[in-house]
């Protein structure tokens, strides 16, 4: 029968394969940004590969280094439901690509069906020829011995050997040799950008070094905040951030406690950019000076600190940009330039860079070259201010530009906005987010908060940040709820999140004052003033906190976030959570009494499978706060906390460390 | 500053953009695959559009339908959380296009913030200086009116006229005229398959046109079977599907009850296609000619039933296409023909198409040519045998290429197989899908799995149809559950899925006597053999079935499947559901006990807010099955079930037709 005289469109082109490869994971908003990892951790790639019939069908993952045009595969295994899943390590920094393959596995079909019919008596002569055949195509596409071994099969078959059928070592040299023709590709390939160990774990210090000066009134320079690192190192924190270390404008400068009028003596705002002296790449001469800074930052890593900097955006009047490059700037027809302003609220101090101006590519080359001055100055963290006020692309571009000349460089985004523009900024490129943990205080808001962050898709392209305090948020809780809140904050900071931080001496010390009822602006706030800090005070966190890092740094399971588990309470106010390290010989429990005013008890409904606990055994918890040691057994566990002795237990689990039968024997 | 030495790489390249677009929804595995609607069903298209900092944005829906080259533009609502959502009305069958774009809206954000600083009391002379052009740059882009009336509002805005702020008029005219550029599409134009209204709701019955002859013995023919059709139009029937009505081939048939020999008298399985009459183009003699096939499809439209077609893609070994086209057959090397086989059984009678043969395109042209063939005869509904033996590329480049011809052609998967095979079917273009609701018997299962069925992404590509039984499918459930087992499923069938099909006579006569223990197939199976049917016997449910088509006739809410809502029961067996059509008027509540052997009660806590009731509100419901009617208050109403006289309840929910407050006057 002819096709009919109808012409025929074909909406769908042609396609000969017969292989499905889809629903490949990990993938972010399908492949248009890369997941996050660091070295070392593995990536988990599944996928559905399937054909139609009931031929067997085969699937690899293949992956990429950067740099690297070899294209390594590994074979995936086949799961339940027509899933695949292999898993690769990347092993150096950089943008590594991965995709999935499948083909119909022919032999595998072959090989199986024809050893169905031997098992049932069949006559399988016409089988073994088609075998003989099917290794011989092998054998042609073969080289050195897989070659001189897959003819010596297919000679076997063909003359009637049913051996082959179960030489698995042959199976595996014909899989190497297999006709895969059309292979069918997942159709992105997918990019893991894959940063230092840093990036999955670290505590963040922040302080301003202005207020480490030697004597009240005294501008402190990068000398005088040298001698603050080795109680920071002491403390047990990786990062120091500093904010911006830039002369500070004059024009509009903002006094104490933001009134508009600076008196003669006020320092200004460090957000405050750009001087005579100069703008982002320069240095406050009252800090010091470039060689200062260096040695300040050697003298930090000679500590094992690392210093983060601060990356704002944005320019005084005073700034050299201002004359260097006014169409930069948006002007008004009355010829001023237009100041930040959110109205009727007005910024005359800053001056925002206008990002639609027609010399774009200028401004964006001149940002890059900011950022890669202090890369070479050996700053390779950077902490952005507002990032969510500057074009999203331009970020996507700038940060893939600095890693494309060091992986290294690591971005945190401080976004504290809606939550898709948040959750863009880390799509598109930055290593850490801040997170709306500041404000998420009640147990079920920090367990649905975290379950999100920690569960795909945000898992694979959102590392939180989790910070009690900054300089711009003094949260109305630690303006009430005194020391017992500060310290459930920061144990539930440091154990929920991988990466954290502190705005130091204002939480060390537990500063609370607002300046003013409703306001989570600090009273007398650094951000406009000097501080002194009388760190040895006796209300300091500080042993606390070194406890805290301590124990984060003995317990791999807290130095990730993807483990994270909620465990059922009783009393809403217990927050009960587990992590568990990727090899699963750590576990760590930890349940929180958020109420920092009442003791609160009740049971806690373990998840026993998680903590890695067989249900009928006994196992050891180990408060590392307290001290205290208990052996539990069951899924139900009975706990109470007083928020003014220890508002948390941060429990290790123990394996038992003997056999239910040595307890029998005992008992 | 100039640029360091180092040469930058940007990965990513430049895009002055500012608008983000992105999470579409309706969207199909990222836009691979188009979403299902029918004619005059509403698509609700939701998208997230932000932009850095604090400027206004715009979005709008585009649409395009099938054939016409314009775009229609839909202004997008803005919603919670930077989402956006509009929708549109597909008027007419085929591949619509839609997508998303973004733009910064300029002018309100000037209007905004202008209207806040007036009202703070502060100078804006400025402020309408840069409003008198931005609405003067819209004037040179619009033409006739709009022109002169933004030159106007220009110049009194130049003049310091504050009026234009307030002019909501104007601001729709500066909307039309706005500088968009750059603007901002989401990366996919996404496309929705627009089919005729019984794509989404239908009621099939399959018979046997064999089975209608005139006395025992003799074999039925186009005009008997055609005398079946007055009374499955009385039972409310949309669509009678017949089993294959080709010629049925010889070779290695098989007999009665599936045997292996024929016996001469035996008429063969109608899916052994092909014999000297020829093959799948061709009416198999016994049952007439084609002239009588017309007329009997004739006589079914005049009674308003659609007859559906057979696609079964195999031949017997005596259909034309193994002599005319050998190469479409895998040849052993022992020069035979490659039968059926899931080793260790065998099919003789069948040659499955090498769909891996090179002559492919050949092969794909003749089949899209059988189809074309039963088009032009006037058959529109095609039920696929087993679909998913056959790759899944040939079918959605089959699909697409039969509906580019008459998008009103439509395709019902027959592909009782893994869950991952089964959708990729339904996404590349099937009608509708049988599905697992055979064998899902409790009602956790079926609450599980038509949750699954009705949420994204399967409610968008997956068209479920629930048949309790086909010709191959005597369930064990059926088998001895009774009657009451067939009175629950086919209320199920027909109220959990707006599509749903019985094999007909058997089920209407409780038909459940397998071949043998533990066989799902029938005894004495219409397959292999002439059955004749009691149709007027006692225990027939055709009076049960008409009703429960009435019911759905009547009642649009279960002539869709997206609206259900599952409402807990406190009782494991009874499952109780809820549909509403889309105004909201009509609401129909269902409770089944799936225990068809015990009676069975139990609370129902109702979820008001979906059948459209206030908490405080009386509301009358009407057992559509039983006729009973009752009047409910809150969201407890207790239920009891007795298997034995009816499984279910099928109410229809009644508004209050008078006040709580007459009530109160009558109390």
């Amino acid at each position: 029968m002819g096709r009919p005289e109808t012409a025929v469109s074909e909406p769908v082109p042609r396609d000969r394969g017969r292989v499905i490869v889809e629903a490949v994971t990990p993938e972010v908003d399908a492949g248009r940004f890369p997941i996050k990892r660091v070295v070392g951790e593995v990536v988990e790639v599944e996928a559905d590969v399937f054909t139609d019939g009931h031929e067997h069908v085969a699937a690899a993952l293949w992956v990429r280094a950067p740099g690297d045009p070899r294209t390594r595969e590994i074979p995936m295994d086949p799961r339940v439901n027509d899933r695949f899943g292999a898993s690769f390590v990347p092993e150096s920094e950089g943008r590594w690509a991965y995709t999935v393959v499948g083909w119909l596995d022919h032999y595998a079909t072959w090989r199986d069906g024809t050893r169905r019919k031997v098992e049932a008596g069949q006559d399988v002569a016409v089988d073994l020829r088609i075998g003989a055949r099917l290794v011989g195509d092998a054998a042609e596409r073969a080289g050195g011995g897989d070659a001189l071994a897959l003819q010596d099969a297919s000679s076997a078959l063909a003359a009637g050997d049913v051996g082959p059928l179960t030489d698995d070592a042959l199976g595996a040299i014909v899989a190497r040799w297999a006709d895969r023709e059309p292979i069918a590709r997942h159709s992105r390939t997918l990019e893991v950008v894959v940063d230092r160990a840093i990036a999955r774990c670290s505590a963040w210090y922040e302080f301003f070094p202005r207020s480490t000066g030697p004597e009240p009134g005294r501008h402190g320079t990068f000398a005088d905040a040298a001698g603050r690192l080795p109680d920071v190192a002491a403390m047990g924190f990786d990062v120091v951030y500093l904010p911006p270390i830039h002369p500070i404008g004059v024009t509009y400068r903002k006094g104490r406690n933001n009134v508009t009028e600076a008196g003669p003596d006020d320092v200004g705002s460090p957000w405050g950019i750009g001087a005579a002296e100069g703008g982002h790449t320069e240095i406050h001469p009252a800090l010091g000076t470039l060689a200062d800074f260096v040695a300040f930052r050697e003298a930090a890593e000679g500590l094992g600190l690392e210093v983060a900097l601060d990356l704002a955006i944005q320019c005084t009047p005073d700034h050299p940009w201002v004359r260097e490059h006014p169409q930069w700037f948006r002007h008004r027809p009355d010829g001023t330039i237009q100041y930040a302003e959110n109205p009727p609220k007005r910024y005359q101090d800053i001056y925002p860079i206008d990002f639609d101006t027609d010399d774009w590519e200028a401004l964006w080359d001149e940002l890059l070259a900011v950022v890669l001055t202090w890369v070479e100055r050996g700053v390779r963290i950077f902490r952005v201010d507002n990032p969510h006020t500057k074009p999203f692309h331009f970020w996507e571009w700038l940060i893939s530009a600095v890693k494309a000349i060091d992986p290294g460089v690591l971005f945190l985004a401080e976004a504290f906005t809606r939550p898709k523009v948040m959750h863009r900024l880390a799509k598109l490129g930055f290593t850490w987010s801040y997170t709306y943990f500041t404000w998420r205080q009640t147990a079920s808001e920090l367990r649905e908060y975290f379950t999100e962050l920690t569960t795909p898709p945000l898992v694979d392209a959102f590392r939180p940040s989790a910070w009690p305090n900054t300089p711009d948020i003094l949260t109305e809780q630690l303006q009430h709820g005194g020391r017992a809140v500060f310290v459930q904050r920061l144990v539930l900071a440091a154990t929920l999140s991988a990466n954290y931080g502190i705005y130091g001496p204002a939480f060390e010390l537990c500063e609370n004052r607002a300046v003013r009822p409703g306001s989570e602006e600090y009273l007398d706030s650094e951000k406009y003033q000097l501080r002194r800090w009388d760190l040895d005070a006796p209300h300091s966190l500080r042993e606390l906190i070194t406890l805290v890092n301590q124990i984060r740094h003995a317990h791999p399971a807290l130095r990730l976030d993807r483990s994270l588990r909620f465990h059922a309470t009783d009393n809403d106010e217990l927050l009960c959570y587990s992590k568990t390290s990727p090899d699963g010989d750590d576990v760590v429990l930890v349940v929180v009494n958020v109420d920092p005013h009442h003791r609160q008890s009740g049971w806690i409904q373990l998840d026993l499978d998680r903590l890695g606990v067989a249900p009928d055994h006994r196992f050891d918890v180990h408060d590392l706060l307290g001290g205290a040691r208990y052996a539990w057994q069951g899924t139900s566990a009975f706990v109470e906390l007083d928020p003014h002795v220890t508002p948390a237990h941060v429990f290790a689990i123990g394996r038992p460390s003997r056999s239910e039968r040595d307890f029998e024997a005992f008992a």
